[in-house]
């Protein structure tokens, strides 16, 4: 069944086998929507146990695929992501404790009001359905996506890479393990074994089954998948983070979000990106932080007005505004004012996250209200765009689509509410 | 530019004027976003007094619609569906006084937190951005879906039928003067004059600038739009409503509730299709419905057990199951009890509206909890799904889609949220 690279021309027979998947699913929706919290429970408890039982059989099946990792020349990075090892698998278990001392959403009535008529309305939370999830490397993804899944109570199509294949396929087979015996259908969690392009295509297609598509991975993948879907999609495309540094800042807080913001881990999404520097503070200011950075090893690159302050520096290009550097490279901008900020951010964003560093009350509310970034901050660091960081719990990565769920996508967000109404004899008149 | 039906061919120059079109709207769209409520009800107030000023005008134009569609020998009920009268004037006036009275949903902060760190974290409702709307034949839709997607700060682009189209364009040319001189951008609303089939497509696949679609009309319209979309879509196919007859129901307030439903408005997708009648009522339930639903000219179509008591009734067929009859039949059939009427609806309804007629407390909430139309209701009539009834106001359409807004779409269901978070300092460790 196996394939690697979304390139193989598929038979009418796998076609029809990606039908029979995705009905498979559709039809476990109901019996996993209805599961009680305590069935559920019970399974990601059991799963947990089986990552430290099965320890050896998912060892020997991901070595598989780092030998063939090795053997095609995959970077040290990328090998060094497909691994399985003690940490990961504890980090695994850490991650199914948590979900299971999260609230069970389904059910839970978020509101409630009264007509005139006396009729009581309200909405309750169901799941959304089916999920399709296609990710990229990162094995313990399998696990992570289904327990938010499972949790609330929807069925879940996992489509990994084909990179991970024998580690994600490990990890499905201890997830069959775990829902056997538990009232909740197997059925509920399907494992894409192929990687044919025509057969996950034809996925993408099948809005009758599937609700609704998250894709975990690189911008070329989720353009793909967009392009051809049918099924809403839900994703990120690149996180282009602002700090705009307010001339009413207080400087010390400032030094510290940036370079937290920067240089803690710079290769996730949530790290900054361009710093926006009120003219008023930026003779002061810049050349401490530059200072900072530099033994962080963060390499500037800035506007006209930067460099004539910082000289030496890296002259920034138009499309260094745009750029997601994922690394120790900062693009610098001098503005006149929180105006200009704000305009530079709607231009050049990607409405992931974006902060100000302020102590004025006024520009601190209109930064909230105008910057419609999934996570707008006050004096704090954009690399707190996270489900645990804000709170939720685990998370199914950040959405930058407005549309159902804006930003970290915990269990509240793999839900949609349906109205209920109590009456005793209400009619329209 | 105008063109009826959806099977022009078209030029590159129209084609290019989709993406300018969609761009415009998107364009917009910040200063929409960001319009206070004072400018936008000032529009909407200016908007309802245009509506009588003009009367004459609106008139003239309407009558172009009129001539033709009478030239083209459409039905009289598609006719007076396309007819401008005092009436509907009056109507659209009273919908846009709706509009100015509702809250304001934008800015509004659904919902705070605090984090261990003393970051206070939130949900601030946003707008979605610029809505493609596609509508059928009723002018006044025009005036409603403005009025609404203005009050909740998005942009949108009307497409209305070819059929009305004289009198959409003068509702437009209403709205642009009401826009005049209010600080909102005459771009927030595009108009699409033309019916060509390549430039509609073109328009679906602009995921760049338009962020939801919500087509309102037949559901043959619809799957076209679905099929072609690479936006995502809210919409609604079919309302197959089924009211459940519990043993323990009140009868007296079953009768009231199944002619309510049926009989009220027969023609709209929240009107009963198919009553589930237990089977231990069944023979002192029937012959009582029967007789009322016959002074209403109700026709009964029934499963064989209900034939055995209601002699002489038509035999429902499998297909009735899953007709939308939008008219004065009804199919009946006897179930053995609630899980059989449950997976009943399960395996014909839509996930529209659905009911329960009982005085039984669980399973008034296990119906509740159980079935996952966008309203479940106890103890009240189907036709309630709807906005004024629900109590949101003026709505843009009922959704069945399980994501964003499943339901009827209000204001509320018009916005997403963003995640906001004041801190003092707060770092990522």
């Amino acid at each position: 069944m196996k394939n690697n690279g979304l390139n193989g021309s598929s038979s009418l027979k796998s076609l029809n086998s990606a039908d029979v998947l995705a009905q498979k699913a559709k039809g476990a929706s109901d019996k996993v929507a209805h599961a009680s919290t305590e069935m559920k429970n019970k399974v990601l408890i059991r799963l947990e146990a089986l990552l430290a039982e099965r320890q050896d059989y998912l060892y020997a099946e991901n070595k598989k695929d780092i030998r063939e990792a090795e053997k095609a020349g995959l970077a040290k990075s990328l090998i060094d992501r497909l691994r399985i090892d003690d940490k990961l698998i504890r980090e695994m278990q850490g991650s199914l404790r948590d979900v299971v001392a999260l609230p069970d959403p389904v059910g839970d009535i978020v509101k409630t009001w009264k007509r005139p008529s006396g009729l009581l309305v309200g909405k309750m939370r169901i799941p959304i359905g089916v999920i399709l999830i296609i990710f990229e490397s990162r094995p313990n993804v399998t696990i992570e996506t289904f327990s938010l899944c499972l949790k609330s109570g929807n069925c879940v199509i996992l489509k990994g890479g084909s990179e991970a294949y024998h580690s994600n396929l490990a990890l499905y087979r201890l997830i069959l393990e775990a829902l056997k015996g538990s009232g909740i259908p197997a059925e509920a969690v399907q494992f894409v074994e192929t990687a044919d392009r025509d057969y996950i295509y034809r996925l993408l297609k099948m809005d009758e089954y599937i609700d609704l598509i998250i894709p975990r991975g690189g911008e070329a993948l989720i353009r793909n998948i967009v392009e051809q879907s049918r099924i809403p999609v839900l994703k990120h495309y690149k996180g282009v983070c602002h700090i705009f540094v307010d001339d009413d800042a207080s400087l010390e807080m400032a030094y510290d979000i940036c370079v937290n913001a920067k240089a803690q881990k710079p290769a996730t999404c949530n790290a900054v990106e361009t710093l926006l520097v009120h003219t008023a503070v930026a003779k002061t200011f810049l050349p401490e932080i530059a200072k900072r950075f530099k033994k962080q090893g963060v390499t500037l690159r800035g506007c006209a007005k930067t460099a004539a302050i910082l000289k030496g520096i890296e002259k920034a290009k138009e499309s260094d505004w745009y750029e997601e550097y994922l690394d120790l490279i900062l693009a610098v901008k001098i503005v006149k004012d929180m105006d200009e900020a704000i305009a530079h951010i709607r231009k050049y964003g990607s409405s992931h996250t974006d902060a100000i560093i302020t102590m004025n009350y006024k520009r601190a509310w209109q930064f909230i209200r105008e910057v419609n970034s999934s996570l707008a901050l006050v004096n704090a660091s954009t690399r707190l765009n996270d489900g645990f960081q804000l709170g939720l719990g685990a998370e199914m990565g950040i959405s930058t689509t407005k549309l159902h769920a804006f930003g970290p996508m915990g269990l509240e967000e793999l839900t949609v509410t349906k109205f209920i109404a109590f009456g005793d004899g209400q009619l329209r008149t």
